[in-house]
């Protein structure tokens, strides 16, 4: 990211040395995570190229749709209904929450035990490192976990933009009518924000949009099916984490002309590893840009990611919007979507190890990992049931948590070693 | 407690040996702790007996209740309507949490950065050590915070005994008629249990009970706003912590016996502790019997505790229930009972620091010492607004966090010993 942007940065009021210094240790990451594959598909081209921009370029755009008068909306969970911000204009954007910056401001205001993703936004927004939540008109929250929960209530004190949307624990139905009127507040404060009302009209051309996004996200999943499998899991999580701040028809075409090129070779039976290597799915906690720890250290053991369970992954595109002929109908089904996505955050949350499993059988997955943010209580404790009920499927299971720091990274590579090892002599027996 | 339960443990599945073992350590650490105090009311010879037999004479009338048809139900919780399981002529019971016992076996299930009194009561059961647990025919649960609403479903997984009841995350009208709904739910969960159909007559009578209960421990509370204060911060919240075991009505005649004997004690200016004794108020987390530690440490650096903001305390006695004239009416004015009490579970929660400062105004404290269970996420970040907003209010205000073991015992008395002197020197200026 070059000069250029330094007015825009010193504009939004970040810390630009701090933000010079992230750079760098953002593209260094990049070069030996990303750009050091070998026969990455050439579609992955613009993928890089919006990594590249991801605090430039990307950036001028959303500035630019403000001045228009767009609403910029920054959210944090998959349960935040796209479609509605679309239905008003605005423009729906990830914030950052995935690096291990500004811990030191962060734990100034939140325990130092608090998982390492609420951390990072704290963190990203107290050491001036976030240029989307400076961007951002409003910042949705919800009531996913004590953590985001509770800190929200902070983050807002800082930020003066947080909005927070109650999400129930269980999914009955007297949650879903809760959920039901939450989806309806949101859009009449989005409404009253832009001035614009949500009609059937407006809604349909956003479910469209955010739907093609998801079938392109569907496709690249089902092709990732296959072996050798033609794209890797550091590069399909990449798109997948891309889905959240690109903008979205942009991202579709992209990335469907990526699948057209991923159907070639599966056609040709061109992978990105051999033919036989061992496929795992990994499942649990969100990983935000540049959470790339599991994922390379899977696939630098002789390993393939060949699915996420997890919201930046399946959870996020798994399930479209159904059709509705009234905008109040669209509420209701937006909330039937969201129910059927099953987060550990609800009680009881069987259907995930459904999820797990179908998802393995689908992906031809032969092991599943674990992954729990440290301090992330609703994974963690889930993962329990989870291990009992994917074990008595035959599947193999391994546990980590683990948070950005790089320093146990040594010992969960011999933990990854020794399971993918376990499962390939499984194989031969 | 004498050999011959013996039989009657066996009988429940413990394990004898090791609850010898933890029966030994409690005589100790309660003779160390409570009978060791100074001037104590004669008052408090019951809960002393009661303490005694807490794992004893309790048990065996549990047991005759068992017997004789009527229905033991655990909780955890001071949002579990007690009037409903008196109702239906149940009997309601806290389970044991407050001892670091059983880790190991509690690990097993859940991470070992779950709170002390989660790990406790999964290791209680585990390791064979809770006659409440095993009396119990129903336990209910809540979802006030990620790290019980999880471990519910492994407990449940090792009682099968398990009901959770869905506790909203905002105090809004949507939030109170989804609880509502749970309140009613409930109450026929217990009809169906018992056979009992839930009347305005039975509702009534309970209510009179629980109401009185509460208005026993209020006049406690009222009490203890006076210098000297005529009973130790100790004293009264092991009353507190036995509201949730003995019976109801036999409790409420005790305390208001060694209310008259406060009202004498005060009358004379005799109290525990010399006039003008540094006076704390501790808010946060609830400690469930043998924890004891905090105001442990405050009473042993001089100063004592006069009132705690937990739901061992305030929370579960500040609000009474309003009257009735249905049924149906009843379960609505539970439900408004519940959502007045301010809990971090709710977000915002403001109300919490308005309720902090009204009780240290009405209890003449002169600081704040905040406690939060280490992994407790709710209060370990809401820690950070109610200092803020109790320090705005010109108190002093100390954030501990801390589990069960005494490890750091020795560095929270010196932070508390410091905090005191800060009082005291800030009094003198």
């Amino acid at each position: 990211m070059a000069e250029n942007y330094q007015e825009m940065w010193t504009s939004l009021g970040l810390n630009l040395e701090a933000h010079q210094g992230l750079l760098a240790v953002l593209g260094d990451a990049y070069q030996s995570i990303y750009l050091s594959q070998k026969n990455r598909p050439k579609g992955m081209e613009y993928f890089d190229f919006v990594i590249s921009e991801v605090h430039g370029l990307r950036i001028v755009e959303l500035l630019n749709h403000k001045k228009a008068g767009k609403l910029i909306v920054g959210t944090f969970c998959v349960y935040v209904p796209e479609e509605l911000i679309l239905a008003v204009d605005g423009v729906s954007i990830g914030l950052c929450a995935g690096a291990d910056v500004g811990s030191e401001e962060a734990e100034k205001y939140v325990p130092r035990n608090t998982c390492a993703l609420i951390k990072g936004f704290m963190g990203f927004k107290l050491a001036g490192l976030c240029p989307y939540v400076e961007s951002a008109d409003l910042i949705i929250g919800e009531t996913t976990c004590d953590g985001k929960k509770k800190a929200y209530e902070i983050f807002d004190e800082i930020t003066k933009k947080v909005y927070v949307m109650e999400l129930p624990n269980k999914k009955s139905e007297k949650g879903r009518l809760l959920w039901v009127d939450e989806i309806r507040k949101l859009g009449q404060k989005l409404s009253e924000m832009t001035g614009k009302k949500i009609t059937l009209d407006n809604l349909r051309q956003a479910a469209e949009k955010v739907n093609a996004k998801r079938r392109a996200l569907q496709r690249l999943s089902a092709l990732r099916a296959h072996d050798p499998a033609p794209i890797s899991g550091l590069d399909a999580l990449l798109v997948n984490q891309i889905s959240f701040y690109d903008d979205p028809v942009r991202f579709t075409t992209k990335l469907n002309e990526l699948c057209d090129e991923l159907e070639e070779r599966v056609n040709s039976g061109n992978g990105v590893a051999p033919k036989g290597t061992t496929r795992l799915l990994v499942s649990g906690s969100p990983m935000a840009v540049p959470n790339w720890k599991l994922h390379s250290i899977i696939e630098s053991s002789g390993a393939v990611v060949v699915g996420e369970e997890a919201c930046v992954g399946e959870r996020n595109f798994g399930n479209l919007l159904d059709d509705f002929s009234s905008p109040d109908e669209a509420m209701e089904k937006m909330a039937d979507r969201s129910m059927g996505i099953n987060c550990a955050c609800f009680t009881p949350n069987d259907e995930r190890f459904d999820d797990i499993r179908n998802l393995s059988s689908r992906l031809y997955a032969q092991g599943v990992v674990h992954y729990a943010l440290q301090f992330c209580t609703p994974y963690m404790i889930e993962a329990y049931r989870a291990k009992t009920a994917v074990e008595a499927a035959g599947m193999p299971f391994l546990r980590i948590e683990t948070d950005y720091s790089l320093e146990d990274a040594g010992q969960l590579k011999t933990r990854v070693e020794a399971f993918v090892e376990m499962i390939r002599d499984g194989k031969r027996s």
